[in-house]
């Protein structure tokens, strides 16, 4: 829960950090950033040189089956055979432009959207686990580190949502879904942790009523914690995971390189 | 979020209303069944009639591809033709024994699961619905009643899951992921509304301590709503969802039916 809030949210505060960022929504049967963004009511326009992403800002473009159904309720079955197809095209026909960041917000388990997307994408920078603490819950968030290793994608770390939570009331802290679980697996599983988001009813309001809470909301604890989970997963993509020492110009080649990466990787 | 721990104590609850009750973790990539009912050290048996699932109580048996890793953190990489073999063999070579119910615990979304599972089963009693109130969340909930029609399973109804908490501390109401969002979406798509579940740290507690709440904690507010939603999914699939005076002889042949057909129904 809440992987959906976590991507929209990174490729926002990517975004106003000044780099050109796409979001593909690759939950084909429950695609829901669109909403979260406030675009439930846009749709794909195809051009002669390819389908255009729908833009939120103009460094930040969104792709989602959304954009294609013709009403809210319309379910999409489709097998995993459509689903790679559908992915190809996002991802081959789509006139993306040139990107520093393509955040792929797949939907829950290891089904075929990650094989798909891996295999389609040959060297994906990082996978992003988004889990909330209680143990049920980090049963499914060990098995993807294990599988994103095994499809050879880096894991650049582990993200505890609704991580705490301090009545509204009284101010004083509830333990719902406990704290510290994922980082206590990724302490064990030997991956970064990123760090927690607390939960926070706002947060769901700005989700249905299509505002990113780190822009709406700035100053609440969730967005500074999302502010510092962004720092640490810009280091890893830019640095792979060390920390280096950065130069305006090593940053600007690093970025020159990545653009035409990316380009090269979407096959 | 919430599907599975309401599976897991419908199906307790159904059990320990004296029927036979079967569970069947249809999440292959993230099974937590097991888990939630502190059978997670457990493993599959096979006998020459077939594999034997994994009893909670007499009367209450439960399959997992959980009883079948070599370890909880290893994932299951398996695109959606070998998941369908997979539930062939779970629904036909196992010996369930004579079944009043069998719970299937589907995983998030319309993929691959729902269609075999439909296919498998000929004649699937009813679907339960199981969404928090949050608009973000109804979207999918929403998709899944119209999915669930497309492919001739009768609603059952819709679980507002997380509807509602109260601070442990202070007493307060806290709308945390809104109320009555799941009662609204069974209104407008004209399904029943089997009840709101209220979040509980308690639930999510026995969910990783492997006990079902509605047994450990029977006079909480969650589980006295979930013996009213248990009522009711008992009444719909007894009835059809047409409430009938009832007699003990009429309940008697009823039950014989279901039994017989159950076992019919699995090819």
């Amino acid at each position: 829960m809440g992987k959906s809030t976590v991507a929209a949210n990174l490729a926002v505060n990517l975004a106003r950090r000044g780099f050109e960022v796409g979001i593909l929504d690759a939950d084909v049967h429950g695609p829901n950033i669109p909403k979260m963004l406030g675009l439930d009511n846009e749709k794909l326009i195809g051009t002669p040189q390819g389908m255009l992403p729908v833009p939120l800002y103009p460094n930040l473009k969104v792709l989602s089956m959304a954009f294609m159904l013709p009403n809210a309720d319309a379910p999409v079955v489709w097998r995993g055979p459509l689903k790679h197809g559908v992915f190809q095209q996002f991802l081959g026909e789509v006139e993306w432009g040139d990107l520093d960041y393509l955040i792929v917000d797949l939907p829950p388990g290891i089904g075929d959207e990650p094989l798909s997307i891996a295999h389609l994408i040959e060297q994906v920078d990082g996978s992003i686990i988004v889990t909330t603490p209680q143990e049920v819950a980090l049963l499914d968030s060990r098995k993807a580190v294990v599988f994103s290793r095994m499809i050879q994608v880096p894991v650049a770390g582990i993200v505890e949502n609704m991580s705490g939570f301090k009545c509204p009331h009284c101010g004083k802290d509830i333990d719902l879904f406990k704290i510290g679980g994922g980082e206590k697996a990724a302490r064990e599983l030997q991956v970064p942790f990123l760090g927690r988001i607390p939960l926070d009813p706002d947060i769901v309001k700005d989700c249905d009523g299509g505002k990113p809470f780190v822009a709406s909301q700035p100053d609440s604890p969730a967005a500074k914690a999302f502010e510092e989970i962004t720092d640490r997963i810009e280091d890893f993509i830019t640095h792979g995971g060390k920390r280096k020492k950065e130069t305006p110009s090593s940053r600007e080649k690093e970025k020159q390189s990545r653009f035409s990466r990316l380009k090269e990787l979407i096959k």
